[in-house]
């Protein structure tokens, strides 16, 4: 039996999308909320943000600079000159909005839109720290979303180095749903990206209303292990190599050794040489090709979380 | 009965990708014809062409302007002066390289390769001309591809007013296989093209060794009859409703009035007005949301070609 744990309600929460300019669920998920001009979640405050409107409206990822990796505590202190990036200076601008990123007055709950080409189903993504107040809403959301399967993925990360826009709140996640195309938007992704916000604030009514949530355990959690490159070649520096037709499409299957991993060009299987069976995600994510990553791999595990009560219950 | 026809064997052929610099079938294949050195086919010389290097490099579907749509006499003939369009330049050169569009030294033979996000399988888009050699090929590559479905698309356009690269040929044609999201390459997808490519390939080498073609039916043609528009706040300009799940995939299937078409994002259900029953193609091409269209109608015939051979046999 883990401590029961009491937290204090949340007074303030944000909901932001168009982090990336071309992911589209987010960007019309927010401008819907901003529509029906949706402030107050029970006694919770409702900030909507639009993170990148410049690369919205050009319809790409980003200006200068992946705004996504932005909000470590060293490019939010750096000084602003005429070079600094477009996004840099937003995410200094959305942190003193919904932050400043680990203070007092930063949003009590931060939740970040994301679509992904991959397979993704409806991943969670957040820092493995334990946070129990986000376990609970992963595991409302597992019980209660039916559209898509619903996985947790945690990233090992201080919380000085998070580098995501969500990193700004005191209690934080990113909401990640594919598969999709970039630039695209696909109702049955939009629905489930829908179908997760509204759990996500029911549950804050909940907890802000007194409810007790059991302790309990959470199942389908990937902790990141590491990344796999794509083949390219030396010389031209092109890709080799496109991903697997019998691994295209399985982010959170088995991936064990000796399983196909890369067709080349000319026609040539690649398997996958590691020595554990490990479960891959973000399988051929469009926005990785730059970072030259073909997939990550992920260890499946379950957690034990504690009880949870708004403090003054 | 129709007349069989006979004509010139086809001595130069060019293969085209990378026109969209984000659809990255295309881009693959042609390095890997260009890896390979495949410099004939048959008896005809093949080139092979990367036609807009500048996109491809930052992955967009083009810098200035789109390419696909710069190959109409009148932004051929245009003078270039410091102001012009990179696409309008890259134009002028590949009309020389290739043509001159409407020349006696055109290729005979130009095939230009595109991906969509839409499921169009594998589509063949053809100008309206009736042009037997087109046909034929059309209806091998229909016979003999196993990994999609085969359709035939016909744009009404007369030559001079023909907009995209492949116009340049003599004889030509796009592929289009998807849905593949822009910026990503799928092996499923790398491979249909594939499969049409060296289809298209074979039937070159039988027609110039003098092999004959029996007349025949062409079915699953489509005649562009109109595009429908996404419907959009007139304030904001923003789009108010996404393709409805029940058309969204359907492309080529019927679609008949009063049947859905749109879903509003306050959950809304917009219906085919149409008095016609026709069939939807390009769904929800992630390209065509800046033209602001939703999707293209067609009518489905069957076209009927007469006998062909090669000149001179």
């Amino acid at each position: 039996m883990m401590d029961p744990v009491s937290l204090p309600p949340l007074s303030r929460i944000a909901i932001c999308g168009g982090t990336h300019g071309n992911e589209m669920s987010g960007v019309h998920l927010v401008r819907e909320l901003q529509r029906q001009k949706m402030e107050k979640v029970g006694s919770a405050a409702l900030t909507t943000v639009i993170s990148n409107p410049c690369a919205i409206q050009v319809c790409r990822r980003y200006i200068d600079k992946d705004l996504n990796r932005c909000f470590t505590d060293a490019i939010l202190s750096s000084p602003v000159t005429g070079d600094t990036p477009y996004e840099v200076r937003r995410a200094q601008e959305l942190s003193a909005l919904l932050g400043p990123k680990g203070s007092v007055q930063a949003m009590d709950l931060v939740c970040d839109l994301h679509n992904s080409t991959s397979n993704m189903g409806l991943s969670l993504i957040t820092y493995f720290n334990q946070d129990p107040l986000i376990l609970h809403i992963c595991r409302h959301i597992q019980r209660k979303v039916t559209l898509a399967p619903v996985r947790l993925i945690q990233l090992d990360t201080p919380h000085s180095d998070a580098y995501s826009l969500d990193s700004i709140g005191k209690h934080s996640f990113s909401i990640e749903v594919g598969p999709q195309p970039h630039g695209v938007i696909r109702a049955d992704i939009f629905n489930i990206m829908k179908e997760a916000v509204d759990q996500t604030l029911e549950w804050v009514r909940c907890f802000n209303s007194g409810s007790a949530f059991e302790g309990a355990e959470v199942d389908n959690v990937y902790i990141f292990v590491k990344s796999v490159e794509y083949p390219r070649d030396p010389e031209t520096n092109h890709v080799t190599a496109v991903i697997h037709p019998q691994l295209q499409d399985r982010d959170f299957c088995l991936l064990r050794p000796g399983d196909p991993m890369f067709l080349t060009f000319s026609g040539d299987t690649v398997k996958y040489e590691g020595e554990e069976v490990l479960h891959p995600f973000f399988v051929n994510e469009g926005a990785y090709y730059e970072k030259n990553i073909a997939f990550h791999l992920g260890r499946r595990i379950t957690l034990t979380i504690p009880s949870l009560q708004m403090k003054g219950h």
